[in-house]
């Protein structure tokens, strides 16, 4: 089974395609999409929404795995990075792909066992878990991959598929 | 010259198609695009983003006129409706139509004169300067003409075109 992770934003997109075989997790590809300040923000979405679709035309996932957005987050950022979280979730409808989502606190709590987890831990744990040699970069990457990860360690998977 | 005005949301989400000959402001069509609460996010936005397309590909419009969406308008509702958002200015992108975006109180102005009038007000000059007969309902519709007519007399449409 195939699973994708994203993190959205407008900037950077991270992804990440992790896999599970019986108990075997594993991931075939991670990586991130950027976009450039000074394209409009509506061609940045389409380039966001261009590059999830192919991704998800590639590796027929399962599900797509994101983090809710909350409003709290990060004031000033919180309207583009929700409209770029609009087009991943339309991509992913497009492909007939059922999305999950999670809160922060529940991926960090899945992937450390602690909800209140900083950056550094959740990422050491990525790395840990999927035997990678050095922290995957930038950042958003290795979120997607939590985010993803999340989502195969979750009863909302267990229940459907394990 | 023709531009479509659009009110995004997640339930609702008005348009109006407007032209101008001239100095002759008129209207061809407006209307909204409901969606059902028991549908998914992800459902909602693609029923949005194929309404919206269908829209364009049937009119052509010179531009796509928006509100923007202020951080502090409605809490609970901004994450949601900038995702809406972010799936009007994919399709105009996809589309290759240029998008502008006004402000809330450049909307009061340039329909009433007053930055500050209420709904009542830009409904009843919107229903003024199109010679309607009643005013358009429901609301989101009357919202999508009048950001449509604040482009039609905005100093961007009107450097470039008029």
């Amino acid at each position: 089974m195939i699973i994708i992770g994203i993190d959205p934003g407008t900037a950077r997109v991270g992804w990440a395609v992790v896999t599970v075989e019986g108990s075997r997790i594993g991931f075939l590809s991670y990586g991130c999409i950027t976009t450039q300040i000074n394209e409009s923000p509506e061609e940045r979405l389409h380039l966001i929404h261009r590059h999830i679709s192919a991704l998800l035309v590639k590796h027929r996932p399962h599900s797509v795995a994101l983090e809710d957005l909350f409003f709290a987050t990060n004031a000033k950022t919180v309207i583009p990075v929700a409209q770029a979280r609009g087009v991943i979730l339309l991509a992913s409808a497009q492909h007939h792909i059922p999305v999950v989502s999670y809160s922060p606190p529940a991926v960090k709590l899945a992937i450390t066992g602690d909800g209140r987890a900083d950056k550094t831990q959740v990422t050491r744990m990525v790395v840990k878990l999927l035997h990678l040699a050095k922290p995957p970069k930038p950042d958003d990457t290795a979120d997607a991959l939590a985010i993803a990860l999340t989502h195969l360690y979750s009863y909302k998977l267990k229940g459907k598929y394990l």
